[in-house]
C-alpha cells in the first residue's frame, strides 16, 4: 500500500452525483488515500422545517446525493475495493427525517400497489446533541419528546454497477449503493467488488441514527463530515457488499422478496467461512445456522437489503485472513477519529 | 391472581401432542400456576447419533411434540395469556441438529420448488457444557471444533388457533406456534390472544441455541426442563405473539414472503406504543422507524417469523403499563432459575 | 368402477361443513357415486342487497359453507380422488359481489400490513339470465349496465388435509380447498390426493363467474347445483391439485409469494408429463417452458393459486394415459348437463 | 400524424444496443415513420447448434443485442410513444433455446441463492416451418419429436428509463424492456410512456414462440424481421407499459415479487378503465375483477412481468378511445404483413 495522504473534498452543490456509474469522477485517487468528506443530507439539505415538504422542496430524481465518484488508481473489475470508515460525525446540530406518500413499509407504495389513500407526508426535525451524542425526538401531535442515542452511519456507499448498467442513488444491490444498514458506521471496513476501471466509488446518505429496516423509508438524514480510507485489494472478488467489523464479519444481500436479500447474504456468509476459514460446506451451513446474526438493514428500498453477521472470536483461526487481514492493518494504522 | 402452586409435567411418550387445537387438554391449570416442564427435542429424541438420520428414524407428522396442551381456567377468546419463562434448561448434554433435505432456507423446498438435487442429510451432534453454558460444535468434515455460548429457548409456544382451524406443530402464524426466535428465552413474558375456551396452550421445541434466522431449518435441538408461569390478563386482545423482556417490548409477525412478516411485526409494535404509551400513530411510525431492532426468527418454516423490537428504557412512561405491569410483577414474584 | 348411483343432497343449514377436515362426513359414498348436489354462495345465501354488508350479516368463521364432506369408501391415504364435474348450473337469478376491508390484492391486509385506511365495503348484487348464460353487472356509481358471459365453476374443492390438520374453507393448499381457478368447470375432472381414510372431499364457493386472480377478494358468488361422479384411483398419488379438461392437462400451485405457487404448478406439470407422456425431465421442462398456458387463479386467499396448463393435442400420446384414461372415460359415460 | 415512409434497419455487428438509455441513436425517426427492421436473437446468433453453449460462445453482458435506440422526433418526458406492430416474422428457418444455470423458474438463482448444484447447461435447436407455420422440438433424450404452433413475438420492446438510470437489456421495468410477455404480437400496438427527449426505443429478443411465464428463462430465440410504425402520442402520460390489439386491453406489470407485479398491472387497467371508459373507481375494481384475463408473462428475469387484459367487447363505449383511438387508427392505415 502507497503512503497515505489526505484529500479533502467538500463538494458544491452541481458537483454532487445523483448514480452510481454514468457520473464524471470528482477527483482521482491512489490506495491508500484518506478522504476527509463533506455529505450532504439525502434532500439536498432542503428539509429545514416541519413545515418543508419533500414533495415541494425536492425534484426527483435529484434526491440522494453523493460525495464522489472518486476514481482508484488501479482499480479493474475482480478486485475488491475497501473502504475504512475512520469517522462519521453530523456536521449540523439538526437532522430531518418525513414520511414520503406510496414509500415506505407500512404502506402500499407504487409496486405493492393498491386503491387506498397514501398516508399523510409529515416531516420531523430532530435535534442532535452532538456532545451528548443524542438525539432528540419531538411528537408532532401530543407533547412527546424522548431521545435516542446517536449512532451515525452512511445508508449510502457503492461503486459503479457492473452490465453497463447506471443505477439511481436510491438502489441498493451486488453494487452497494442504498444499502441502508446501521452497521456502516465509523470503525468498519466496507469491501466492495470492483466492475469498472477505477471502481467509481461514491457516498452519501447520513443517517444520525436509523432503526433496522428504516420502516418508515427514512431514517434521522444528516449531512456528515466523514473520513475514510480508500484501498485495494487486486485479484479478490467480492460479489456482495461486505463489511468488517473489530468483532463480526458482515455480509449483505440487496433483493426483493426480502428472503432472498436474507439467502444472498446468508450464502455469501458461508462462502466467506468456506474460502477463508478452513470450512467445509455443509459445516459451515450447520455451524451459521447457530451462530449468525441477521437484523434488517431496508425494508423500503427498490430492493430489500438483509445483513448476515457472525463474531469472529467465535471463528476458527482464518487460514487465509479475511480479505488479508487490511481490516486488523488499517484499525492499527489509520487515524482515529474526525481529522483536524 | 390466585396463589402460585406448582405442577410438575413429565409427559409419557404417548401423551405428546403435535398440533395446536385438536389435541385433549393434559391438565387444568388455574391462572397462578407454575409449570415444571419437561419438553423432548424436536426428533422426540430419536436423532441420537451422526448415523441416525430423521428420514429413518421419525415419522412425519410425528415431529415437533409440544408438551400440553394446557387449559387454562377462565381463559376465553378475547383475552391474553401470559406465560413467563422462569427458566429453560437442557435436559441432556447433547443436543442435535440435521439438515432436512427440501427444507431450509439455502436449498429449493417443497414450494420454493425446483428440479435440482437436493441437498444431502447430514447430522451433527452438539456436546452441551452446562456447568460452562457452552455448545461444542463438531465438524463434520476435518477437524474443526468450535464452540458457542448456550442460549436456551422454546421454539414452539403457542395457544390453540382460531377459525376451528387446528395446525401442525411446525407452523407459526399468530397463535404462535413454531416461531423460532431466539427472544423466547428466559426471563421474558409471551403474550398470547386467546381463541378458544381455555386458551389450550403448549410448548416444545427446546434449542440449546439457535442463529437468528434459523438458516438450515434446523437448531440445537434439545430436550429442556423449563420452569413457566401461567397468567391471564382477561379483556385484553392480542392479535399477534407479544414478548416483554426486562429490557425490551418485542412484536412478532409470521408470514410470506418475508417483507410482509416485517410488516405485521412493525405495525403491532407501532400500535403497542400507541395504545400503551401515548404515541399518536404517525409519531409512533416515526420513532420506532429510528429506534427498533429487527432481528429474524426463522426463514425456514411454513410461514417465516420476523421480530421487532424497542427498548424500554428509551419510551415515555406508559399511560397503561404495558400489559397491566405483569411482567414487572411476575419478574418481582416469580421463582428464580430451575425449581428444585 | 362400480354402477353409478345418484345421491342427492340438499344439506340444511346446520349441516354446511366450514373446515376442511375436522368435519363429520355428511354421507358415505361408493367409487361411481353420482352426486346431485345444492352449494349455497360463500356469504351462506345472507347477503341479498347491496345494503347487506358481510360485516353486518356473516359472522367469522361462518363463511364459505362446504356441502360435504363426503366419505369414499375405499379411499386411503396414497390414492388419488377424482371429481367429475357434470354440471355447475347457478340456483338462482341473482349472486352477490363485494369488497372486503383489508382483504383482496389492490388494499393492504392483515399480513401486507399498512396504516392505511381500509378501502369501503361495497356490495354489487349481479343479475344472472341463465336463459341467456350472462351476468349483469350494476355500477354503484353512475349509470354503467353491462354484461358478462356465465361462467360457473367452484372456488373450493377439497379434501382432509394431511399431517392431523384442520383447516378453514377460505384456504387453498396441496388438499385443493379454496383454489379459486375458472377451470373448475363443468366437463373437467379434477384430481386431489387423499390424505386421511375416506378422503373426506366437500365442495362450495360457487361463481357465476370469476376473473384470473379474483383480484377485489370476490367473484360473483351464487348458490349452485352441481352434478358431480366421485370415482378413485387406487395406488396413484397426486402431491398437489390436477384438473383434466377434454383439451388441457392443469395443475395447481398455492403458496405464498405468487412465484411459489407458479413453482409448484410449473413443476408438478413437468413430472406430470415425465411420469405419463415419456419426457425426461429436461426435455419436459424445455418443451412446456415454449408450451405451457399459467394464468393466475387467486391472488388473495391465505395462499395464492397459479395454473399452469397444457394442450393435450400437443403432446404425444401417453405411455400411462393420464391417470388412466379415467377423464376420456367419464366423459363417455357420465351423464351430460343437469340431472332431471 | 405525417405521412408515413419506411426506414429499413439491418444492424452491423457492432451497432447493437445492450442497454436502454445510454446508447447513442441508430436514427432519429418523425411519428408515422414505418421501420422495417432485423433483429439478431438474444445469443447475437451464435448458439447454432447443441453443441454451442451460451456459456462458451457469448461474454455477459453482450446478451439481448437491441436494433435501435431510434430517437423519436418531437417525444418528450410526459408523452406516450406508440409501436404499432405490423408484422413480426423469423428471419431464419431455426431458432435455440437452452437453459443456463442459475437462471430460470425451476432453479436456485444468483438471488433466490442455494447450496445446491446448478442444472445442467443443455441446449434446444428448433426447426422453424415457417410455410406450416410450426416449430419443431427434438427430444435431447429419447425419440420424442413433437411441433408446437408458430406465434413470433418480441421478447424485449422499451424506451429509455427514467430517474437517469441505464438498464441492461435483460431487465424488464416501467420503461418495457425485456418484458417476454407473448402479447407482444404482430397486430398489437404497445404503448411505452416517454422518459427522455427522443424517447430512444429499441427492440429485440424475437421468440418463435414462448409459453406464459417463460419457466426455464429462455423461448424459442430467433432473428427476426419486424415491420413496426412509430407514433407520438402528446400530453398522455403512460406510467407501465400497455398494449392494444384488435380484441383486448392489455396492462403489464414487472416487480419482485411476483404478486407486485399483478398488482401493478391489475391497477394499471382499473385506471385505464377509470380514464377512457367512464367506470368509478371502486366500480371497475368490481367488475374487472370478474372480467380480467390474468396470464403471466416471465417468472424468470429481473423483475417478473405479469399482465392483465380484459375484453374490449365487454366494455362501454369509450368516453375518451383508448389512446385517442390510435390502434384502431393504425389498423385501417398501416401495412398489413411484411413489407417487400
Amino acid at each position: 500500500m502507497s503512503d497515505p495522504r489526505v484529500l479533502t473534498v467538500r463538494p458544491s452543490p452541481e458537483q454532487y452525483a445523483w448514480t452510481f456509474g454514468g457520473a464524471q469522477p470528482l477527483a482521482t485517487v491512489a490506495p491508500g488515500t484518506v478522504l476527509d468528506l463533506f455529505t450532504e443530507d439525502c434532500f439536498g439539505g432542503r428539509v429545514t422545517s416541519e413545515k418543508t415538504l419533500v414533495s415541494e422542496v425536492c425534484q426527483f430524481p435529484f434526491l440522494n446525493p453523493q460525495t464522489g465518484p472518486f476514481h482508484v488508481e488501479g482499480a479493474e473489475p475482480g478486485d475488491t475495493l475497501a473502504l475504512h470508515f475512520v469517522s462519521i460525525e453530523p456536521a449540523r446540530d439538526w437532522a430531518a427525517s418525513t414520511t414520503v406518500p406510496l414509500f415506505g413499509a407500512l404502506t402500499s407504495t407504487h409496486t405493492t400497489a393498491s386503491l387506498q389513500e397514501p398516508l399523510p407526508e409529515t416531516v420531523w426535525i430532530w435535534q442532535l446533541d452532538r456532545a451528548e451524542r443524542s438525539c432528540h425526538f419531538t411528537a408532532r401531535e401530543g407533547e412527546l419528546r424522548l431521545k435516542l442515542p446517536m449512532d451515525p452511519m452512511h445508508g449510502t456507499v457503492g461503486v459503479a454497477p457492473a452490465n453497463l448498467e447506471v443505477r439511481s442513488a436510491l438502489v441498493p444491490d451486488a453494487h452497494g449503493g442504498n444499502l441502508d444498514t446501521p452497521e456502516m458506521r465509523a470503525g468498519v471496513t466496507c469491501y466492495l467488488g470492483v466492475n469498472v476501471p477505477g471502481a467509481l466509488f461514491s457516498l452519501g446518505d447520513g443517517h444520525a441514527r436509523q432503526g433496522e429496516g428504516e420502516t418508515c423509508g427514512v431514517a434521522v438524514e444528516c449531512a456528515m463530515h466523514t473520513v475514510v480510507v480508500v484501498e485495494l485489494l487486486k485479484g479478490i472478488a467480492t460479489p456482495w457488499p461486505r463489511l468488517e467489523s473489530d468483532t463480526h464479519l458482515i455480509s449483505t444481500g440487496s433483493a426483493r422478496p426480502l428472503e432472498d436479500a436474507f439467502r444472498i447474504a446468508q450464502l455469501d456468509l458461508v462462502q466467506w467461512l468456506v474460502r477463508d476459514y478452513g470450512f467445509a460446506t455443509m459445516d459451515a451451513y450447520q455451524f451459521l445456522s447457530q451462530a449468525v446474526e441477521s437484523p434488517l438493514a431496508n425494508v423500503c428500498d427498490t430492493n430489500y437489503t438483509a445483513v448476515a453477521k457472525v463474531r469472529k472470536e467465535w471463528l476458527p483461526t482464518p487460514t487465509t485472513p479475511a480479505h488479508g487481514g487490511l481490516h486488523e492493518h488499517l484499525r492499527r494504522t489509520a487515524p482515529r477519529g474526525p481529522l483536524g
